[in-house]
C-alpha cells in the first residue's frame, strides 16, 4: 500500500462566468497559426497528497478544503478526485 | 457526433520546481484545521473545445499550442487529453 495518494482537485469557472483570460488564449490563438480550436477556459488544478490512505474521512477533509479554500463556490465548480498511481 | 470536442491541457510546475503557491495553501491547512493533508501543489487546467472533431491533427494542434503558448517546457510538465462527453 503507498504511502501517500493523490487527490486531484479541479476547480473551473462556472460556464455562465466570464473567462477573460480563457478567451484572450482563445484570441491569440489565431493570429499565432492554431485554427482548430475554438474555444478556451482556463482553471485551477491542485494535486494534494494525502498524509495517509484514502479513506472516506480523507477526502472529506478534501472536499471541505476544496470547497472552503481552493475553490469560491459561489463563481466556481470544483470536482474532487483520487489519482490512480501510474 | 457532437459538433465540437473538449480536450484538456493539465500544465503543473515540474517536481523538482519549487512551488510556492502550493506550500503556501499546504501551510495554512494545518491552521484552518485540515489535518490529513500531506502536500499540495498548483497548476493550471485549460479546457480546450476544438471547432471540429478530434482528429488527430487538431490534437497535434493543441499538443504545439501546449508546448509553445499554455505551458512552459523549461519549468513546466503538461498532459493533452481528449475529454469523454459526460
Amino acid at each position: 500500500m503507498p504511502a501517500s495518494t493523490r487527490v486531484v482537485v479541479d476547480v473551473m469557472l462556472k460556464p455562465e462566468i466570464l473567462d477573460p483570460q480563457g478567451q484572450a488564449i482563445a484570441n491569440a490563438l489565431p493570429t499565432l497559426g492554431f485554427s482548430s480550436i475554438a474555444s478556451v477556459r482556463q482553471g485551477k488544478r491542485f494535486e494534494v497528497e494525502l498524509a495517509g490512505e484514502a479513506t472516506e474521512e480523507a477526502l472529506d477533509e478534501v472536499r471541505r478544503a476544496a470547497a472552503t479554500l481552493l475553490a469560491n463556490p459561489v463563481i466556481e465548480d470544483y470536482e474532487v478526485r483520487v489519482e490512480v498511481a501510474k
